[in-house]
């Protein structure tokens, strides 16, 4: 997407920013990641989360529920679990859903490797499903300090919380009993007559939006449960209500970031693709094989990259110290040279999968073949039957064929194309065209 | 996207669709498509529109607007404008930016021919930029009776609402003074204390978000602004609170489509360039030049475009009647055998440009040639040069070679792959591969 009008180049408006503030963080397996200053991050007691998606589709009749949607051929619930499970300090993520629903989350658990979470069936209404959850973790077998200290209760459909964010609600939980996030009101929020007319409007900067996570102290909130009347299960909603009416536990309010933001409409699922595919999309890396001739791109290669705000890594193979490379993205160049270097990008693929850079996303590698001889080495055929397999595996092969020009102009024209379908390829992942060979 | 898990395959869950009922009115030039029942869309009294768009990026910083941002290479604003734009009732939409934008919008009105538009200056916060609109009404120029009866009040940033919403606010506004928007609260609304602890949370079933569009009868808004105080101008938020406060109109509440969302984040940029490029999707047209191979691969080619969810016309050209089909979509495939059809393709660029259909969406027109010898006419040089010249005319071309096989299977396999990346091409109107001609 193109963000701004021409004559008027400059950088987009947005009050704050909307997507992880650590680009890339949320979508690796490694924990420990986040960018929280060293110390900040040792929590010191077990802390569990309890994540309810137990939507079972019934209420809205055929429907499946958002939280089983693919994001890039993944469902969006395992970018929810894979946030927590990155997070060292989170011991064991409990998905509550509906009974019908147990096996195809265990489908996804086991497709996706998750390893911290434990499923259990929900309950007819949401505080009944999150009850459920709370008292799964009453001896937490995957936790070797038995029930959790904190618990943290999040929603299925908000994928992108950070971290830090998790730190502060946990801290504010262990001290003060209970703590949640909250919003600024997007609009003004009025009361209405009974026969539909404007009675007031509240005065906005007194109220706020009440979103997830919440925190709790185990003890607060499974008292809260033991305590509370049919009629909270059934229609309460607030979770912060229940433990200071039950337990006279005031809730501590974290302001929270735009990312908690919650899928809820068909075009949330748009905007959840594209964050993160905009995260998939920052960097690439140009395997050369050596080869001086792409030596000679490169600084080309970098300034068109650049423009399109990608950073290009060029590195001769994957050997040696370069394994790391495997690990940092999920974009590569296979450069090649009069050669269809069918060995060389195999090698790549297998490179990738013993990596597990596979699992999780999509890898995009682009074939680029210069050809200094009229003609060129293209084998359009076998380049398609490599890509139809490399797509079972969750890579994505395409070709693009660069004539060697002897004028400079035209060269340097033909380069920056090369740039321009290679960050389209990656940006889009579209297996439509996979296997095909793209003209510079 | 793909919306669900291959293992339980359903339609997607949303309470309420959020994007327009009448997919594709949105985006047509012609007043009256969007099925309003007859009569009942009979307005018959003037009734213009003001949109403040008067956000400087002052308070920002460097930052852009998100009005000015592009979608398809077209401002967010003129999607918006075009919604109104196309409604028969509505005479003239007054629209209000900063002094220093007011060039920038000149050129959108001119690039994108608006026809209703007037540009006032913005004041220094959205009651007074939304005053000088009003005013500006005061002596409707465009109208030829003079100052409307309602004037309608909207956000640039909400390019989705439709037709019939507006003529319920309408209506509302000239029966009880003033009417506004409003929809169900996302989230709890919780009262916090002065130290950041939860107070009290709101009984969600008694309070609205209040959205837009309002609408107000002329002379209650033009009152109320001509009473109002300079701490009104300066902190006031809702319109409707100073109708109520000044004018004793209480408004009518109106309970708003989804659709009313309103673009705030980067995200929500990507989620409208979603919903535009699905109602652009919906439909294409081959054009058959008359050849009998072409409807050799009708039956295949439909059944494969249903499945992708698009309806596919076929044509033998663009002539008599069939002229209708240039105002249908923006999608069409020009198809040839043995032929690189470079002059049909050039014809079809003009018949496209001459009913304008270039102008607010960049068309696409995939070239499918079959060849029935081996090599066929592919001609890869002179697509490249027609497809260069047709990005300036907003017309994105892309070729696909489909070689003509005897085995059955082989010859319906190649044809879904030709349905799988048209409609690929289709939907990401990519720039970056517009004259590549890929292998089906």
């Amino acid at each position: 997407m193109q963000e701004l009008i021409e004559t008027k180049p400059s950088v987009m408006s947005s009050d704050e920013p909307d997507r992880p503030t650590q680009p890339g963080t949320f979508l690796n397996r490694q924990t420990g990641n986040s960018g929280l200053a060293p110390g900040k991050g040792d929590v010191d007691f077990p802390v569990c989360v309890v994540l309810p998606a137990g939507g079972s589709g019934e209420r809205t009749g055929l429907l499946t529920p958002k939280q089983f949607c693919l994001l890039l051929s993944r469902p969006l619930i395992s970018y929810t679990i894979q946030t927590f499970e990155r997070v060292s300090w989170i011991q064991t993520i409990v998905v509550v859903v509906a009974k019908e629903n147990m096996d195809l989350m265990a489908d996804i658990i086991q497709r996706f490797r998750h390893t911290k979470v434990r499923v259990v069936p929900g309950g007819s209404t949401r505080h009944r499903s999150i009850r459920n959850g709370v008292l799964a973790l009453k001896e937490d077998k995957g936790s070797t300090a038995g029930r959790p200290k904190v618990v943290i209760i999040h929603d299925a459909v908000r994928p992108f919380v950070e971290e830090d964010f998790l730190y502060k609600i946990t801290m504010a939980a262990r001290g003060q009993g209970a703590a949640g996030a909250i919003r600024p009101l997007v609009s003004t929020v009025i009361a209405t007559t009974s026969e539909g007319y404007l009675d007031h409007s509240l005065e906005r900067a007194k109220y706020r939006a009440s979103e997830m996570p919440q925190g709790f102290a185990y003890d607060v909130i499974h008292q809260a449960y033991e305590r509370c009347t049919e009629a909270d299960f059934d229609f309460g909603t607030e979770c912060l209500h229940l433990v200071l009416q039950y337990c006279s536990t005031n809730a501590k309010l974290v302001e929270g970031p735009p990312t908690l933001w919650k899928v809820t409409y068909k075009r949330d699922l748009a905007a959840a693709e594209s964050i993160v595919k905009d995260t998939l999309s920052q960097s690439l890396c140009m395997i050369t094989g050596g080869c001086e001739h792409a030596r000679m791109l490169a600084d080309t290669l970098h300034k068109a990259f650049f423009a399109l705000q990608m950073e290009l890594d060029i590195i001769p193979d994957l050997t040696g110290d370069n394994v790391r490379y495997l690990f940092k993205g999920w974009n590569f160049i296979q450069f090649s040279i009069n050669d269809s270097a069918l060995d060389t990008i195999e090698t790549t693929f297998q490179a990738l999968e013993a990596a597990n850079q596979t699992l999780l996303h999509p890898v995009v590698v682009v074939w680029v073949n210069v050809s200094t001889l009229d003609g060129g080495a293209s084998e359009p055929a076998a380049i398609m039957e490599l890509a139809s397999a490399a797509k079972l595996r969750n890579i994505l092969l395409y070709g693009v064929h660069l004539q060697q020009s002897k004028d400079p102009e035209c060269w340097e024209r033909s380069v920056s194309k090369v740039a321009e379908m290679t960050s389209a390829l990656i940006r889009e992942r579209s297996p439509a065209f996979a296997g095909q060979l793209l003209q510079a």
